[in-house]
């Protein structure tokens, strides 16, 4: 999407250099720099502390990852190590794993001397994947919005609700529940979106405002306390968040708060829509809550925070008593009963098994395979 | 309660002097600072910035606010025009327009000369009587954790779910919510409590933890987006939050969030309940989404933070991106069908107009006598 009128991805290899450029996005909103990461230990660096972030991002940017693992020594030792150590940098991403199971083996196919440019052409192709699975996701979305925009008053926006970040900076370009509403604005929709701020890390308060304010979509930034009151007065008229990993069964784990939204539209009869792509499906998990495990993050983002002083500085503040501990779980489970549809890059279906595997038939048949021989 | 071992309130008339102390809750948990209030405008003004907040303190501040009003000049005039000052401090306020309700009309039948002392002895009341029912909501709240606790297993804390701050800086002293778990963990119960930060104003993180830090409460303090999924993981006992206002039917309008946290609780079979006074109660309405009005609050709350530096220097620092605007609603409503109980100075009842009419028998009277005779 733009920044400046200037067409930019959140991460792209360099066309003449041993290096991968992505955006800071820990220095978002305040300013935008990019940053050369030149070896593996730079990427898992930027994945664990959230230079990169956003399921999609981090498994495109697990495989640039191995692209600079293969430049520095291209044996199948270091290129195992490497996919090791990009593994281990975010322990609840599927996307992570997806993206080295996917490029690992394919480079270990390959002999030593094409390593590097076999690494190359397959990162290139994940982020290329990745742009036109979000595009897609983006056009499926716009299609639920045409059949309902229509229902909003004359005048009168369609509002939508989202939490997180899962725009075009949580992926390689579009993202994916902001996906469609960057095609509804540019369709001409009288779109306006509710941001939650979602703390700990403020991802919608510094990312999402950010792209929806660069793209000149109408949004206003929210507590994420405020969500449950606007549904009860009908100023919500969909929610549509990302996911970070959904079940075969449509229960959806996402940053943490998401399921008080999910609960605040079951009970106030707004839709409720996770807008993800295949890759961040976990086929080999049906229960949300008993088998995702939730990472827990470090006590200080929630007990410290960082934003812009008077002179525009970034600065850390500490917000609670010194000495009070915090605890700081970094996602939640959504159960498939509050989910009222799942926007996939190939189309909307309900939030369950059966649905999930009408437009994903081949893993039937993978699970099928999978199964002993009943006698 | 207790600060460096030695007893305060959060206000308090100053034996010989026309003014009234109160600790300012604009600063805590970073600062420990006594204002001293000398002036009605001082008051409505203490109140309209929350260096003085919580429901109950409130109305204390505003009974004191005449006693300066008095002070300044006791004519009816003069206390008249105060007290509508005073009223529009905060717009949300029941407690306000009880306290001075109650001691206006008392002034304005003493004789001007004994109208100073007069005042000060009606502000000194209602302070001394809200010590006495904040303590009694504390011992009912108290038997309902006696007769949970024990469902807790042995050496695992029973863990109680808190919004905002509804504890003792809400109140004269004991405080409402929290009333019960000082009690709880002065006699000697296995108690911890989460403590919901509360965004955009972080009473939960600044004040509450403050509080429960030092009485020496244990206590955890979460992003208001976790406690959903706490929840949804059993760890979470039971939530109790205050109240700024109360509808007869039950309705209970509180800090925004409140009600997603109702919700979640609701899901969970985890039992919610509304610590209040009764002079919360607002006998006159009965629905609380369509009768109570909610207050829009600047959206700089959500736009900016205040917090602590690294040398303990507070700092006001930007999370949002320059243009981007937000929206700041500062009550919700939780509907009663989401209230386990309601916990007042003369017991714990359900969330119904007939239960709180049978703690409450006289306002049943009053009702009746203001109907019209039917014929």
């Amino acid at each position: 999407m733009k920044v400046d009128d200037h067409h930019y991805r959140s991460i792209w290899l360099e066309d003449n250099a041993p290096s991968v450029s992505v955006i800071d996005q820990t220095l978002l909103p305040f300013e935008f720099r990019i940053r050369q990461l030149r070896s593996t230990a730079d990427m898992v660096d930027a994945i664990a502390t959230m230079v990169v972030r956003g399921a999609p991002l981090i498994g495109a940017a697990a495989a640039c990852g191995l692209f600079l693992a293969a430049q520095e020594n291209p044996s199948d030792e270091h290129l195992e190590k490497s996919a090791s150590r990009l593994l281990t940098a975010r322990p609840t991403a599927v996307n992570l794993r997806w993206a080295l199971d996917r490029m690992l083996p394919e480079l270990l196919n390959e002999p030593i001397t094409q390593r590097v440019e076999a690494a190359r052409v397959g990162a290139q192709k994940i982020c290329d994947e990745d742009v036109s699975i979000n595009s897609r996701i983006g056009a499926h979305g716009l299609e639920f919005l045409t059949q309902h925009c229509h229902l909003a008053q004359k005048d009168m926006p369609f509002n939508i609700l989202t939490h997180c970040n899962a725009g075009w900076l949580a992926t390689v370009d579009w993202g994916t529940a902001l996906s469609p509403i960057f095609k509804a604005h540019d369709a001409g929709m009288n779109i306006h979106v509710w941001v939650d701020e979602t703390r700990p890390r403020n991802q919608g308060a510094s990312l999402t405002a950010w792209e929806l304010k660069a793209h000149g979509v109408p949004h206003t930034v929210i507590a994420d306390n405020a969500g449950g009151h606007l549904m009860q007065r009908g100023q919500v008229d969909a929610c549509i968040v990302g996911s970070d990993r959904t079940t075969r069964s449509g229960d959806v784990c996402n940053k943490i708060g998401t399921y008080l939204k999910a609960l605040a539209a079951k009970a106030n009869d707004v839709p409720f829509f996770a807008a993800l792509p295949s890759s961040t499906i976990d086929w080999s998990i049906r229960d949300g809550i008993s088998e995702i495990p939730i990472e827990e993050r470090e006590s200080i983002e929630v007990t410290h925070i960082t934003g812009a002083d008077e002179k525009n500085q970034l600065v850390r503040v500490r917000l609670t008593p010194e000495g009070s501990q915090a605890a700081n779980p970094a996602f939640d489970v959504t159960p498939r009963d509050y989910v009222s549809g799942i926007i996939t890059e190939r189309g909307v279906c309900d939030a369950s098994e059966t649905a999930l595997l009408s437009l994903y038939p081949e893993q039937a048949q993978k699970r099928r395979k999978s199964q002993p021989i009943s006698t």
